[in-house]
């Protein structure tokens, strides 16, 4: 009796053995140069008897949103705006007769095309700000779940990247908390976070406006100010506001160089703790060159692709680096 | 053989269960009205079987710092303004010419009794921007640690609340994320919260100074404008920013009347989670009445104990409900 017990004991930890020597935590990437160093750079920080050993509280990762973890062309934020536009101009007639509104209620490509940063300023201010936090996230969340990707005839909440799914489940596995470190707005993102990517709330940075509590009704009302636009070394500074922290990985992409100076922080910026200064950080680029899965498209002037290459950050190839682009 | 085991195992339940209802959780508070109602308020929101149950990730709990946590008769960042300005003026003579600098060099107590808000605000910016933030945080933790606290006569970081920290680590061994939200400078506090309290950098939300990214020295700034200071209605702006979560227990101390928008809003504000409308909610309201172990002092206008009484708020008399004010 006693002997087929330790016999079954014994077969047991075989099976757990190789079980876990063989499931692939990144079954959606191909088996290139970055993965391999993503997965050796991750047993290596967690190995108690690397030099290279990262302690848990330490193990902060960032990542980029529109771009990073799903698509960006157009900005998902931008299609919201106009949804939006589309509902508020049922009850607000002022709309139809002042630009940009005007335009897109009579679909004008021409102007969309070439909206100005004043143009968007106003789209976001009369679209996202004025009501409250709560009432915000839900419109969010309705339009996320409800409203078709334009180009990918795809749902909106199905053109996360799986591959980068997979890597966020692998960080949390191996103990890091995950932040998303995003130009969209905070609550934006905030709204759908937890079910698209099981990233919880606060752990969002994002750009803001100003908030306010009014305490008659108990409500945070999202203020027609932007206080952060966090794009660009705007990034790094607020990482520093909201965490406190350097990261020790980052991850971005190209499009318009606005991941390039969190990715730079991470990888060169000073760090708090002083007996941190010399962990290994790790540097993740992704690339939209696959035209057939999702888009193709590249920086006038390539700063992103020359950043990695003089700070020799890994840089994903979505055609060559990715098995599986979206969920199925 | 087996019988003998069996019996050991039983025994060893019986120790585990009579040790866990006999131990403490807050040793420091004396068994009056509060502690009972914060003890039996955990065991019913931890309790899955009750209709109270709160899941982890909703257990936010947040807390004041200046009168909550540790002294604030005199406020401690104030103490380090006053000792960085004596630092600064041996190599800037131009500082002893200029108010409130010149009160501070000469201990002019008239002038500083009576420092008016542009006083208070030179002062912030002279002594505490400009800097990166791990040269400030690093000045901050020597301070602290380095410095007597007047009145009491013991070194700053002991002027931190004994049944406080019960309280914190109560909450933590409860599965609650605990944050600080205090008027206090975010790097100000970050620089010893994980010291001090065991709460980490990234949970630690506060006044803050605009933060600037410099690539080149890979630092980050802190600007010479504040763009939050972290009181009154500012802190459930600021924890809907940063935790983008309502929190389930608040606590506060009476003094300016700072607490009580915070503790108000974790009791009536809207949640994000439209099923956590109905959690049940804990404040609670310390109030300086030991001038023989601490300080005794109220508010003009009353207002904080006045809310208490209005929405039915625990209040801790440090007098009556703590056996323990500092640690030994």
């Amino acid at each position: 009796m006693k002997k087929t017990i330790l016999l079954i004991i014994f077969i047991l930890s075989l099976f757990t053995i190789s079980y876990s020597k063989s499931s692939d935590p990144l079954p959606s990437w191909n088996d290139t140069a970055v993965k391999k160093n993503i997965i050796s750079y991750i047993e290596n920080i967690t190995n108690t008897k690397s030099p290279d050993y990262i302690p848990e509280q330490d193990r902060i990762a960032v990542f980029d949103n529109d771009g990073t973890l799903w698509a960006e062309e157009p900005i998902i934020q931008l299609l919201f705006s106009f949804y939006k536009v589309n509902k508020m101009a049922e009850t607000d007639k002022s709309l139809a007769s002042a630009q940009p509104f005007k335009a897109i209620l009579n679909n004008d490509k021409k102007y969309l095309e070439n909206m100005d940063k004043n143009d968007l300023v106003k789209l976001v201010l009369k679209t996202q700000t004025g009501t409250d936090t709560v009432e915000f996230e839900k419109e969010v969340a309705d339009f996320i779940y409800g409203t078709t990707y334009p180009k990918l005839n795809i749902p909106i909440y199905k053109t996360v990247y799986q591959p980068q799914i997979e890597l966020i489940n692998y960080l949390k596995e191996n103990k890091f908390k995950v932040y998303i470190c995003s130009g969209g707005d905070i609550n934006f993102m905030r709204a759908v976070s937890q079910k698209l990517y099981g990233i919880s709330p606060e752990n969002i940075i994002g750009s803001y406006p100003k908030y306010s509590y009014n305490t008659d009704e108990s409500r945070v009302i999202r203020g027609a100010e932007v206080v952060s636009n966090n794009d660009k070394e705007e990034k790094p500074a607020n990482i520093e506001l909201f965490i406190g922290k350097k990261p020790v990985i980052a991850v971005g992409n190209i499009g318009g160089g606005g991941d390039i100076y969190m990715l730079h922080y991470s990888q060169n910026g000073q760090n708090m703790n002083p007996e941190s200064k010399n962990y290994k950080t790790l540097q993740i680029l992704i690339n939209h060159d696959d035209e057939k899965r999702e888009f193709k498209y590249a920086e006038k002037d390539n700063i992103s692709l020359n950043w990695a290459q003089k700070y020799k950050w890994n840089v994903v190839s979505m055609k060559n680096d990715w098995k599986q682009i979206f969920s199925k």
